[in-house]
C-alpha cells in the first residue's frame, strides 16, 4: 500500500506499526465538544440520505420538532443551521440588525465580546454592558443601558466563565426590544424555556449538552422577530427568508410535503441524522431528568473540587453544573497539568478563556458525560496529576 | 420504551414494528450528495476528538495537505470551512469584494446566478455574462465584459446543467483581476489544477466527487488574493483573517505547533476526520486514476443513454463525466419516474434545475459511485421504469 503521508505528518498518531488506524479514545471533559451520545455516533454511520429524499425530509421535520422541545418553544422557524454554533450567532444578528439599530449586549465573558463584534459587522450601534468575568449579568443594568434598544442580547450559559444568567428576568423587562440569546452551553443541560422566558431569537450548538458532534447550530426565531427581520440580509447562506423553504412551507410545523421542498443548499444530512438521534436519546430520558443528571454530576464535581481546597471561579449561586470553572492553584503550570491529564488519563479539560487562559481550568460534564462516574474520574485523575 | 414521536412523524419510516431502526440504503445517483467512500463513513464513527487536541491538530494539518493535492495548489491558506459548499461561495466573495468592486460573473447555470446574488450582497457592482444553460462559458465574452474587473467569477462544473468550462483559458486571460472559481462538482472528479490555471480563490463541497458527507467547504486562496482581501469582512464566521490561526500560524503549511492554535470556532471534528479519510482514499488511488474512473463511468452512462435514444442536455464536448444531464422524453412524467426509481430500486436521481426542473434529469456518478457497475445499474433501472 503506497504511503500517502506528507512530510508534515506524524504517522504514528494515526497508524500503528502494522498500518492499522490508531484510536484515540478521549474523555472529552473540556468546554466542548463532549463525547457524543452513542445513539448520535451510531447515526453517523447509517447509509447517507439525499437532502431531498422523502425519508430525509421526514427526519428533518422530526428533528425540528425535537429541537422545539429542547428549546421550549412552539416557534415554526426552529431548525438546525448548517454550520457550527458561532454561525448561529451570526445568523441571529445578520437577520435582525438593521443598519443603525441599537443593540445592547450584556458582556460577561468571551461570547458577549464576540456578540459585539458580530453585531457591529451588521451595522449595529452596539451598547456593551460590561461585567466582571465569572459573574452573571446584572439584569437591571442591562435593561437600563439604553431607553429603546432594538435588540437586547445575552448569553445564557457563558462557556468562557461557567456562569449562568437569568434570562427570564431579561425577558420580563425587555419591553419592545427583541431578546436574542446564546444557548450554546445551556440547551440540553439546564432548564431552557424560550417561549416562557420571552426569547425572540436563540441559537445553540450541538457539541455541548446535546451530546452530538460539532457542526450544526440549532436555531429558533419567533414571529415577532421574523416580522422585523432584514428582508435581504448581507449573508445569503444564513438568510432565514430563504431558509424557510428548506425546512417546509415557510417553516410550518410538521410539514409533510415530501416532494415539495425548496432547494437552498445541500443539508448536511449525516450530521442532521446524528442530531435527530441525539435529541431522541434526550427526549426519551426526558428533559427534566437530563437537567437533573447534569445538576447532580456538576454538584458532585464542584463539591469534590472544593473539598480538595480548589477555588471555583464562577460566582457562587450562578455556577453552571455542566461547565465548572476552577482556579489553577498557585505554583501549578496549567498547561503541564492538562497535557499530563491527556497523556496519562486520556482526559481533556480546557484552559481558561482570554486573560484567564493560564489561571482557570474549564471542566465540562455535558451530555453523555454528565454522570457521577465522570465526575469521580476527573477528580481522581486530578488527584493523581496534582499529587494532592 | 416510551414513544418520543410527535403527531407529525411517520414512525414506520424510521422503525419497524419491533422498534428497530430501519435502514434506507439509497444509491445516491443524483447531483449530490453521493454515497461516501466507506473509509469516510468509517471515520465518522471513530471516537470524537476535541478541536484543540494535538492529535486533531495534526489531523487537520494533514487534511489541509491533502486538500492542497486535490486542488492542485501550494496555497498555505487551504482549509475545510465549517459549513457546506454554499458557504464556501459566500466566503469567497465576502473576503474579497470591496464595496463598489466590479465583479464579472459567467452565468451558465444556477450557481452562476447565485454568485451574482452573493456578490451583490457584498456590495459588488455585478456584471453578469449570460449564457444558455447547458453550454460552457464563452471565455472571450467573459474576458471582454469589462475593461478592469476586480474579480472574474466562474463555475468549473455547473451542477445545474452538467457542463464543464475551461478555467485555464479564463486564468490565462484574466489580467489583473482575481479569478474566483466554484469547484464544487469538479474537485476529486475531473482534472483541477488551481495553481497552473491561475485560480486565485476557489471553493468546493465534500459531498460530490470527494465522496464525503455534506457539511464542509474545501477552500483555497493564494497570497495575491489574500493581500487584496477585505480586512474586516461583514461575516465574522467566514473571516479568513481570523481563520488563519485556526489552521496554524497564518495557515503556514504543515505547521506542527500542537498546542498553539488560536481559538476561532469549534471545528466540526467528526466531519473533518471523515474528509481526512475520504481524501486519503482518493490520494491512495491517485488523482489521475480517480479522474479516469469518473471519465470511464460517465462515458459508459452517456453512451448507454444515447444508445437508448435519450438526448443528453449539456453541450457535446463539454459534458461532465461525473454529472450527466439528459432530457426527459416527451410524454414521460419526470417526477413519477424519479419516485419509481427510488421506491423500486432505491436509486436517487435528480430533477433539473430552474426552468428545466421537469424536463431534465441529472444523474451523478461521483466519488465512490464512479464505477462501471453503477452506470450499468442506473441504465438497467431506467430500462425497467421507462419500460424501453
Amino acid at each position: 500500500m503506497p504511503s500517502i503521508r506528507t512530510a508534515s505528518s506524524t504517522p504514528e498518531l494515526f497508524c500503528d506499526g502494522y498500518g492499522r488506524p490508531m484510536i484515540h479514545a478521549r474523555k472529552l471533559f473540556g468546554p466542548g465538544p463532549s463525547n457524543p451520545y452513542p445513539e448520535a455516533t451510531a447515526a453517523l454511520g447509517l447509509p447517507l440520505l439525499g437532502h431531498l429524499d422523502p425519508v430525509f425530509i421526514e427526519l428533518m421535520d422530526e428533528t425540528c420538532d425535537r429541537l422545539r422541545e429542547a428549546w421550549g418553544t412552539s416557534n415554526a422557524r426552529t431548525l438546525p443551521l448548517s454550520a457550527t454554533g458561532s454561525a448561529g450567532m451570526e445568523a441571529a444578528f445578520v437577520n435582525t440588525v438593521h443598519p443603525g439599530d441599537v443593540v445592547v449586549v450584556a458582556v460577561n465573558g468571551l461570547f458577549g465580546v464576540r456578540m459585539c463584534d458580530v453585531a457591529a459587522r451588521c451595522g449595529a450601534e452596539v451598547v456593551p454592558v460590561e461585567h466582571e468575568w465569572g459573574a452573571p449579568i446584572d439584569v437591571e443594568r442591562v435593561l437600563s443601558a439604553h431607553p429603546s434598544p432594538a435588540i437586547i442580547a445575552a448569553v445564557h450559559a457563558e462557556t468562557s466563565t461557567g456562569a449562568r444568567s437569568d434570562i427570564a428576568a431579561l425577558g420580563a423587562g425587555k419591553g419592545d426590544a427583541l431578546l436574542l440569546v446564546d444557548a450554546v452551553t445551556s440547551i440540553g443541560g439546564i432548564e431552557l424555556r424560550a417561549d416562557d422566558w420571552g426569547i425572540d431569537i436563540g441559537y445553540a450548538g450541538t457539541q455541548k449538552c446535546l451530546g452530538v458532534a460539532p457542526g450544526l447550530a440549532p436555531f429558533t426565531i419567533n414571529e415577532r422577530a421574523f416580522d422585523r427581520r432584514v428582508v435581504k440580509p448581507q449573508s445569503w447562506y444564513l438568510d432565514l427568508g430563504l431558509l424557510g423553504g428548506y425546512v417546509g412551507e415557510a417553516g410550518v410545523r410538521g410539514g409533510t410535503n415530501g416532494g415539495g421542498r425548496t432547494y437552498h443548499h445541500t443539508a448536511p444530512t449525516a450530521m442532521i441524522a446524528s442530531l435527530h438521534a441525539g435529541l431522541g436519546r434526550i427526549l426519551e430520558e426526558g428533559l427534566p431528568a437530563v437537567w437533573q443528571r447534569h445538576e447532580d454530576a456538576g454538584r458532585l464535581l464542584q463539591d469534590g473540587l472544593e473539598a480538595r481546597g480548589l477555588e471555583l471561579f464562577a460566582e457562587d449561586g450562578s455556577r453552571l453544573p455542566e461547565l465548572t470553572t476552577v482556579r489553577v492553584p498557585d505554583g501549578v503550570d496549567s498547561a503541564v497539568i492538562r497535557k499530563t491529564l491527556l497523556e496519562r488519563h486520556g482526559i481533556e479539560i480546557g484552559g481558561g478563556a482570554g486573560e484567564y487562559a493560564a489561571s482557570v481550568w474549564r471542566i465540562g460534564l455535558m451530555g453523555h458525560n454528565a454522570t457521577p462516574d465522570a465526575a469521580l474520574l476527573v477528580l481522581a485523575a486530578l488527584d493523581d496529576v496534582l499529587q494532592r
